[in-house]
């Protein structure tokens, strides 16, 4: 049960976004800019994958199930990059660039006052520049928000398990991106 | 020194919106209908009290003195009401609504799922309605975006002490509120 009255059969954070329309348009536009934007280095499928990791970090089931989904339909996957990425990304097949990258989001999640030069020094070696940097740490802090205003107010989450309704979610993420429902 | 080249000369979260102007301005958009957006029965002043706190319990300097300094302004308060609430607010004199919102203020920012039915009750018992609770965890949600994004990059904080600096600030975002700089 929600924590307030929320408009009723909506899900996560579009109940929200439905409950308070001034800043729930932002809402939209942000994940739209942040995830979806054309001029980050980052692929869109990489996004969704830091956002998941994230979520999945800060236990946000509806965060990490439909931003999962949403990687897996991105990088065309059956769930074994994105499974891995959450369980244990260091075994994941992705590549170093994005292991480093991974590891700095781990750290914003946590606290973000300890990602030290090391990390960051390390991820320029494999092969990020300032704009993957600054889109990893903008991302895994912007899903510290989301997360935390999804559980903080209780919204429906459907289960992890109903992995249909997440590929659902995911496939319209991954074509339509972050646009208000009509 | 901050972990990718930014603009020079400009402090904290202000720095990130010109590095990326794209998603800064969503940033501006959303502090300004967050924190200054009419129709929220929580007062600018106790806007800006929760950012603070949350802020604080972050350990972000940059926002929490800044944020801080906007709620003394507001609350033409001298330090003693805000001060007593970073320290100890149950400690403030400050209304008992206002007590059990900063309650699950402090729960968003460890872990939103630990926010119970039992402390938003409390919160309603003490006169909070919806949007109370929800502008709250909202607000405290968004200032774990903010902390992070600031504090994951390694911005540009002028010192704590440096009071007529974050007077400054304070009184500039009490008055024109959060719009771009020319």
């Amino acid at each position: 049960m929600p924590h307030i009255t929320l408009p009723e059969g909506i899900p996560g954070i579009r109940s929200l976004a439905a409950y308070r329309p001034d800043t729930g348009k932002f809402l939209y536009q942000w994940a739209q800019s942040l995830l979806r934007g054309g001029d980050s280095p980052l692929s869109e499928a990489e996004r969704e994958l830091i956002a998941a990791y994230v979520s999945y970090k800060n236990e946000c089931t509806f965060c990490y199930s439909s931003h999962a989904a949403a990687a897996r339909f991105l990088f065309q996957d059956q769930g074994a990059v994105v499974d891995v990425v959450l369980s244990n990304y260091q075994q994941a097949p992705i590549s170093e660039k994005m292991k480093a990258l991974l590891h700095i989001a781990g750290k914003v999640q946590a606290d973000a006052r300890s990602v030290l030069d090391e990390d960051v020094a390390e991820a320029r070696n494999r092969g990020a520049n300032d704009r993957d940097i600054h889109d990893t740490v903008l991302i895994a802090a912007t899903f510290c928000m989301f997360n935390r205003y999804v559980d903080g107010l209780g919204t429906i989450t459907p289960s992890a398990e109903d992995r249909d309704t997440w590929d659902a979610m995911g496939a319209r993420m991954g074509t339509i991106g972050y646009v208000p429902p009509k």
